[in-house]
């Protein structure tokens, strides 16, 4: 049955640019009637693992390593310029401004139609279940780095 | 730009049980490995948000009345059968089992393909803003009754 | 420095019924001015995590033993009868009424001085961190059962 | 009943640094096993909550004026240096650095005895509950202005 019509939400490629739509939903929001500010760092990361998944180093992927990895933000620079409301329908584009050995850096924002109400950069690095850093793997920095901003 | 495809997910019908698909994230998930039971209750609600929006009963429409009201959870009954991971696919399927002039009854469910991973019922009236109880308008009403299972 | 005013709440008993206090942030609200009905079921969690960890048999705990383990919730009834608000101080009161090899049982309310909010019925088993159900261990089961109603 | 003891934590000053202890739960970690980034922004914004309440400017305080405001997050700066785990305690720091007329920025640490797990620079200013900016009161301003960093 589910054929894509029927898939949950997998964003699209605009050039090296990664964009990803979602709604607001009751859950987003805060009793100040906007979206809380924390939620969106969720959308942000949401925009970040379907960018992952559609250039096939997903989450899954990296759980499948001979030594399980997983994404850990390590520094974030987030700029709220306009809030969003309830039922609102968003989207985040992300991009790649850099990958190095140790970490990637995007630039993340959140926009409805052509405005952006939030502008963010995120710098995110590999880690084992017990917490210690792991370089990134060759194979995976090669992907990314074919989605660098020029 | 957003055509239909590059728009958030917004679910179907088939008879009169509506569906919604979505996608399992970092956020959904806890330190035992699989989707935080809390998280589902968040699943079911985006499944009644788009059901409700689906019949041209929105939350927005319900702001836009002369008096603001807000959906309320006023019961659950949920039963969680198996759990979802990072990254899977799922559904929520939602079906009308009960109208009145106070509230509607709903049947829910989260599935991964054909397989129920949570069987809900949940109960819900509108309320004010300030949280007084309202009578379900007659046109909303009309329309839920419209999706009643037989 | 932190002694015991320093440290976070942890909770009290009255004779075997377990009370631990929070307060509503802005986090836990949504926009229509009261607490987003899902989240009451984290505040429960919260209770049910002190009041394990009051009987020490914590999360700690659990991943320490030969084999890591993980309480997974299995069947809520959720009763939602008066909304709280933002810096409200709740009390969760949490009481085991049954505990057999396979589940615990607990009745749980979440109260506002002695108003009862929330009403709730909870069920959870012990899985392992790859989803498998375990017998609750003799240990933990006497333990649990030293705090049943009677 | 509710003595002291039995009340939330509600934090306390050193000098003009506001001290707000938290445990971490089952919701704030993801299934890497760490507290999710995002949750962080949860765990200061309850300092900053609870700071604005040692002070008597509560959110209740603003909601109750002529015309009701709320804070918004308008700027962050955020750098994870180490990962918090389930049943962990943590104290938030927080110190106001700067406040005018439109704003107020603080400087925040989430901390794990004396080791600094995440450092943040955030920038809050009043809006009405349309999202309409507003200056902070006088006498808002005049007791932020008492705790400033010197």
């Amino acid at each position: 049955m589910p054929d894509s019509a029927h898939a949950p939400a997998s964003g699209w490629f605009e050039d090296r640019a990664f964009f990803f739509p979602l709604r607001v939903y009751y859950e987003d929001t805060d009793f100040s009637g906007i979206v809380y500010h924390a939620n969106y760092l969720r959308f942000m990361e949401r925009g970040r693992s379907e960018f992952l998944r559609a250039t096939e180093i997903s989450h899954q992927a990296m759980l499948a390593l001979d030594e399980k990895l997983a994404w850990a933000v390590r520094r974030m620079r987030i700029d709220y310029r306009k809030p969003a409301r309830v039922e609102e329908a968003l989207t985040i584009r992300t991009r790649v401004i850099e990958v190095t050995a140790a970490r990637m850096r995007l630039a993340q924002e959140v926009r409805r139609e052509t405005e952006i109400l939030v502008a963010a950069e995120v710098e995110a690095c590999l880690i084992t279940l017990d917490g210690r850093p792991r370089r990134v793997p060759d194979a995976v920095r090669k992907i990314l780095l074919s989605y660098l901003e020029t």
